[in-house]
Formats: C-alpha cells, structure tokens, sequence
C-alpha cells in the first residue's frame, strides 16, 4: 500500500485544531459536542431540539437533510427545506450546522447552509463526494466507514487533504461485528491509535456505535475518557416517535444528565466542555 | 425494516434474465463470463487480454476505466480513453463491455461506452449513484458491499427497480473477516438463499473473494456449483507487472484451464458455457 | 508465531488418507459421506437415521452423545447410552461412527465405541483434549473454531500430530460474521488454501456453515466442487421436532436427492462416492 | 434458546460482589486491580513484578503457570512450579492470586494456590471445565470468548451458578474483527450493556483487548469510565524479553503512570481504587 502522507503526524507534528464559525474547536482543549436529531422532520421539531441542546451545553447542531437510507421506501430528509431548518434554528441558538451530504451534486448547496459537512459512513469511500467536499475548503466530518480499516479511513482523509481542505475531523462510529446485541461496536481503542498516527482530531459517535439510548451516555463517557476530542449525539424530543434511529436517540432529559457528568470526565483527562454558546 | 418489494421473488416468480447487446446473459441456461483485466492500463494490455478471454470463451470483457482506489495516490484510471480501448477491443471479439462507474456525472458517458454498468461494493450504498444508473435502462452489475446483510444489498437493488430498471444483476464478492489468509471470505452461501427471495441472477466474483490468484479457480467452480449464473474473473497478461490486483489476476494460461474445467461442473448442474462468441 | 511443522506439506508431499475400520476414507479418490442427526435422541431415531443415510449412500454414521450446548438448560445428550446406539445400529449397516467428544475424561470411553472421535468448534483450542485425543491414535475429525484462523487451525492439528497422531482430518464448518441471514459464513475457499499448506484431508459441513436446510444441498455440492474431501450433514427422520438443529437438518428424501446428485459432481472434480455399504 | 435465569437481573436485583480472601473486591465501589506477567517465567521475574505492581496500587497477582498457546511448540507454562510462584511472591506483598485453569483434572490443583480461577477466552464454551470450576466454589473470572456473544457469554456464566459458584466475574477482553491494527476490539459497550441484564460484576482486560502497549493505559481508564468493575493488565519488568504477550505488555514505570491517573477517572463515575494492600 502506499502510504497515506498529509494525514501523517510525521508531516504535521501539532494536532490539527478545526474551528467552526460560532467558535467551536475539535481538538483543542475544549470538547466538541454535536448533538441533535438524526433526521430535521419538522420546524417544531428542531426547534425544540436546537433549544434543548443549546441550553445543555452542545455546541453544534447535527441533523440530517438528505439521509442515506437502507430502503428507498424510508424517508429519505426534507433536503434545502431542512437545510433552512437547521441554519435558522441553530442561529438562534449561537450553534455550528452540521449536516450529511450524499451527492456530489449536493455538495455547494449544503455548504450554503452548514458550518461543517458530514461524509457518512456509508460514503467514506466516495472518492468522487471527497474530493469534491475536499476543494470547497469547508470543515469536513469523515465517518469510518462500517468495515473500514484505521489504514484505509486515513486514506480517504487523504483524499480531502489532498484536494486542499484542512479542515478534517474523523469520526469513530462503530464497526460491524457478529453480535446482534448492539447495532455496532464501538471501536474507542482507534482514538489513542488515531493519536499515534495523525495530526486530526477524533470525535465518537456514541448513538450509532451502540444502537441503544441506554447505553449511549456511558459510551460517550468512555469515548471522552479514551482521548476523544468530541461528542456526536443524536437527541430528540420524543424518540418513541422518531421517523428514524429512534432507538438510539437521547431524550432531552437523558442528553441533560449526560452533560451535567461529562465536566468531571473531561477534567480528569484535562479537558473542558465548550464555553456557552451565544443565546443559549 | 420496511421490506424490499421490487426485487422480491413474491412480486415476480418467475427468474429475471439480463441479456446484453452481443447475446451475453445472465440468469439463463447459459453462463456469462467476464473476464479481463483489473484496471485498463494500454492498449498493448486490452488488446491482448480481450483477444485472449474471447478465445478461451468469455462473452464479456471488464475492465476498469476509472478505478475506486483507497489511496489517492494510487493510479487512478485512464478515464474515457479506457472507456474507448473497451468499446474498441470488446468489437473485435464479439465481446460485451462491462465497466465501473464511480461518479453520478459520470453515468451517462459510461453508459455511451459500456454494456452493463458495475456499481462497485464501495458504492452499493451511494444511493445518488443507484438512482441515476436506474434511470438510464442500462443493465447493471451491483456488487455487494464489503460488509453489507443480504437484506441491505437487496435494498440497493430495490433502489434500481424503483427506478424503473429492471436488467439488474448482483456480485457476490467475498466479506470482510478476520482472517488475513484470504483477501475476503467469499459466501457462496447467498447464491442458493438469494434465489429462494430474488428473482434476480446473480454471479461471483472469486478474484476479489479470494484476493490469491491460485484460489480462483477452484472458487469459480464451486460458485457455479452453488448456483451461480456466472463468473467474474481477472485475467492479466502479466500479473506481476499489474498495476492493480495482481496478486489476485490469472493469466491467460490460468485462465484457459479454468474454462476447460467449467463444462463439466455446468453440465452437472444443469448449465450450459456461453456459445463462441463472434470474432473468438 | 512459531510455524507449524508436522501438518505442512514441506514436511510430507503425498496427501495422507485417513482410513476407518469399515473402509470409509478421507482424502483418496472416494469422497466420505458422514450423516446423521445432530443429537442422538431415542433407538427409534437413530434406528431410522442409520438406515435411510446407508441405504442413500453414506458411510459414516454421525451423531452426538455428549453435546455441547450454549445452555445448561438445553439437552446434554444421553453420554454412553448414546454412544451404545450410535455403535449398533452402524454395525447394523456397514457405517463408521464419528461422535464428538467434549472432556479428557471420555476420550477412552468414547474410543471404544467410535470409529472417529469429533473434536468440535468449541473446543478447537482445549489443547488438553487434543493432547489426549493425539495420544490415542483414534482418528479424530477436527472442526474449525468458529472464528478461527487457518493458521490457529493447523496449529491446533499440529498438535494431534505432535501427540503423535497421524489420522487427522480437518472440517470447514462455518465462521462467525455479521449477517444473521445464515448461521455462519461458510468458507470454502479454505479448502484449496487447506489444499496448498497441509496434506491433511478437509471436508466440509454445509449444516453448521448455514444453519438452513435448503442451504445445505447446494453448498455440500460447492464444497465438493472446491475440493472437499467429503461431507458432514444432519439427517433427521423429522427435523422439526429435533432437539437440536432441527432448522438445518434434512429430512431423509432431502438427503436422498442430495445423494443422487453428488455423483455428477464427483465426476467433475474426479472424485468418486463412496462404495456402497455393507449392509444397505 | 432457552434463557438464562441465575445470572439474570430478574433473579437477583443486587449487584453481586466478589470477594478475595486479601479484601479485593469485584463489584463494590472499590475497583479490583489485576496486574502481573502473562506467563510466570522466573522467580527473578515474578518477584520484581509482584513488588512493583503491589506498590503502584494493584490488588491482585495474575500470571499463567498453564498457559494455552496457539502453537504447541511455544513455552507451555511452568506448571504447578509457576503456582507456587505466584502464592509466594503475592503473599509477600498482600496479593490475591488470579491464574488461569485449562484442564477439568487441573481444577483442585490450581485451586490449592489461587484465589481465583481464570477461565479463558478459548475455554468460555469449555463446559466441563466450567462445571468442574462451578463445583469447587472458588471465584472464577470467566473470560469472554474470542467470538462470542453477551447471550452466550452470560449462559457460560451461568452454567458456573448453575453448579454452585455463585462467585463469578466476567471480562471484556475484545473480539476478533477485520483490523488488524490492534490484536482485537475491545467492545466496552458490553459494560453497561450486562449491567443491565446481570448482577456480576464486569472487568476490563485492554492487554488482550489492543494487544499494543501504548493503547493499554487509554483503554483501561476509558473502561473504568464505561463502569467496569476492575482492570486485568499484563505487566513485565522487561516487556522485550517475554516470553509471551510483549508487545501488549506494560513496563513497571508505564503501570505506575496508569495508576495514578485512575483515582481521577475513578472519582468522576464515583468510584475508589482499592486500599493499600498489606505489604506493599
């Protein structure tokens, strides 16, 4: 294999510090913590969410617009009109937007609205989204890919750097495993040998590493605990009636008591939790 | 789950047959047999190679014109001039083209070249490329995913049919494991279960299954003796000078014995090898 | 690691074959055919099983005395009682007995009644058992460990051989993956791989491998064709009262089709079915 | 599959704590620390580690004196040697001693010198050698295998209550997966997942879990902050020489480091680390 180079701590010996516009840092010593619904399905909707979060203690707004989904009969996201969705209710709130896109096609039009584009899982090797997300110069989330190596997920954060972006941050969201019992495992031991390979910072995906709500607090925990340089959650106002992963999404009250224990956490491993967001 | 509909043996009993333009079909009493090398690298290569499986008696060329490297340093492809040297060399035999194509603004240029378009198993997920392929009406190889469930590979085949194409034809190509013996775990397994819930034809690629040349014929027999409606090979005039996926090509000599073996295991399963193609 | 020795085919170039009282053999021209139920369940059971899998052409009598189960709460099989059955109603038709055995304590035990001892996925890696059973001089059918390299599966051979057994035969029974759709991943390509490291026969057990009946014909045929030296299967006079297994046995007219068409296979891939039984 | 019943949460709500006779506990707020070599190789060896691990804060001696090995050519163990060892030398420090059993007729023998059995991960479907240690009722740390699943771990578990034992630890120690860029993937999601199905306690081994040093101590305080019950760390005074297990080994000064950095993490999920012990 020839090796991957920009991504290299052996090129860049200073962690890459990614800030979006509203201030917030992924790899710096405050936490990144991203949080929201899995899919924008309504104004009502965000709205409570982005106010939830924001008064919480999350930084970024995630949610997504255009969903990759497994069948096409499933929703597939409200697109520009979740866009406007998200932008307006994380203005109100001094939030970053940070949004999946799917299609090369897509990619300056997302970028109109979000603070941060978020390659999936799904498309971690879509060369063609990369290097077309990777010219626009705008910060960039790469998930690992469902069965992708830590070698062949640093390739594809290659790619971006390739093409000129900087502004990378990976994301650890589970691997496919043989046992049912959660959606994926949850692979934290990347995070430290993330950290002996490359200058990006890592943030853990908790919610689709486990699949379980339940088990998505003490997992974040763990992920901050390991070295991670943020949080990626998926909140909801009522995730009994969520039109996807609501078996994995916080309640605001679960998402509350996850951010009044983190600050003891992150202090143990000398980290602290992103200062107030601006209207929050 | 919402349940897939379109590929289901439920809504159409009787088996789907693909047939492409030179009589090449898939799903048939007659085997399809793809053949050629892992990337187009010059006309001295596809010249020979296409004149070389034609003769042993493969009815379909493929070849890559642009190539999903994990590396972005990684040759890349010739792009259209491959596309052209494919068109041109599968003439001169009789053959059909069958080529990957990475990029959704890429479809319809492919498809001006190409027979049967290859969604590869990095893009069985990239739903923006599963609709536009649906749309054109060219028949399409889908490989599975490299760690993808049955149910998820033929929701990506749902994605086509929705669309309106109905010449689809899946690849089984190996899924990743653990053991590091083997390039992939190749699952002859899905080809009897896929023909109790698709009416879909369904082939096997034993060149990516195995990852070692030496492999691929005996997986290659035992895929048609599981079932499958064809092969898809690699065949290179020179493996150890490949510029990809040599370990894993077989020369034509390799090649040529393998299509000796073939008649007498179809024969045993109620198969037939493709006639002689025109110009072989 | 250390490498394995005794198993290699750089310490031994001729195949060995493995050849039972009855003259059953494992790795010569003749294929081994070992059917019967999963558990040992009444006289009534085996009774039928031992006549149907004679009378279709199997030479080995398969069954299990002492089971090893996930629960303690599920059958645990009828210990030597069984293993009295297993021995007269194979004497009834001309079969070897294959039973496995799960504790150093019941490997003399077992010994007296079987003509091949089974040492099963489970305990592919209780060195202890291996260590008894190569002291024996039994032949001993050793299965693949259900997520289990080829390397720690030699080694595990490496072991009856250094104990100073040379009768041993490898079975491929599936490895552990993600898709719940079978059982386990059937991993044929490890039989010309097998083929390339060791002169030690290998068959293939297509029950396990899938874990569904209308798999198993197919991939007992696969298996075949990819060069297995014979075949493990399940028969029960009615799987769907079973103890054990039930979804993956077959039913003694599936197994008799299986039978009628191995032949043509055999022939393929220039092996033969074994010569009839004794007293079928 | 029949469920399980005595480890269950419906059958007893109150977490389980173990107890050594030295006062270390599994499952109370105190966390248990198990630190020693992989294999007991020297006196020299033994003694310098057992004084070291004693004074940085560990509370219980591991080291394999019957050690299973992959290949039969690697150093077995020292055997009933390498017992005496380890009561020695854990007795001049207020150790407890924690070491593996292979063999049902090695049970009582071990028993003589342990505090606690280990039942290993290639062992954990053992079922006589989990009926033999479930009679004897001394703890047993049950080891998760290498493949297995939380249901059939648990049903291992309960096999050991089922017998008698009612003084049972379980402990993550990773799964096999397709990366080989650590030795397994240690799946701490399993921690809280069996807090919310058994009350025994759940440790954490991260040597086995990563299999590379410098992963260890990130993996440990990230499984204390997932909620595990105690940590299983291979330390070796020369990590270079081992005879196994080397690379996933601490070095005296790289365990002191650990320990004091886990009052912090230990604190924040409000935990304590275990008092001083005797000698040290």
């Amino acid at each position: 294999m020839i090796p991957y180079k920009l991504v290299s701590l052996e090129t860049r010996r200073e962690p890459t510090v990614v800030r979006l516009a509203n201030g917030a840092t992924f790899g710096g010593e405050a936490l990144a913590i991203c949080a929201g619904p899995c899919s924008v399905e309504s104004r009502e909707q965000l709205c409570a969410t982005a106010k939830a979060v924001a008064q919480r203690g999350a930084n970024v707004l995630r949610g997504g617009a255009f969903k990759p989904r497994t069948s096409p009969y499933a929703f597939q996201g409200l697109g520009e009109e979740g866009l406007k969705l998200l932008r307006e209710h994380a203005n109100a709130h001094g939030l970053a937007v940070l949004t999946e896109v799917l299609d090369v096609r897509d990619v300056e039009l997302v970028a109109r609205y979000a603070d941060m584009l978020q390659i999936g899982a799904r498309n971690m090797q879509n060369f063609s989204l990369l290097r077309e997300a990777g010219e626009l110069h705008v910060p960039v989330l790469l998930k690992r890919g469902i069965a992708a190596t830590v070698e062949e997920w640093l390739m594809a954060a290659e790619y971006l750097l390739l093409a000129g972006n900087k502004d990378v941050v990976l994301c650890e969201r589970g691997v496919r495993s043989f046992d049912s019992a959660t959606r994926n495992v949850l692979d934290l031991a990347v995070i430290p040998l993330l950290a002996s390979l490359t200058h990006l910072p890592v943030i853990v995906d908790p919610s689709h590493g486990t699949g379980v709500a339940r088990l998505v607090p003490p997992m974040a925990i763990a992920g901050i605990a390991a070295g991670a340089d943020g949080l990626l959650v998926e909140v909801h106002p009522n995730p009994a009636v969520a039109v996807s992963d609501g078996g994995q999404s916080l309640t605001f009250a679960a998402f509350g008591e996850l951010m009044t224990r983190l600050p003891g956490i992150a202090r143990a491993v000398g980290r602290t939790l992103p200062a107030a967001t601006v209207a929050a």
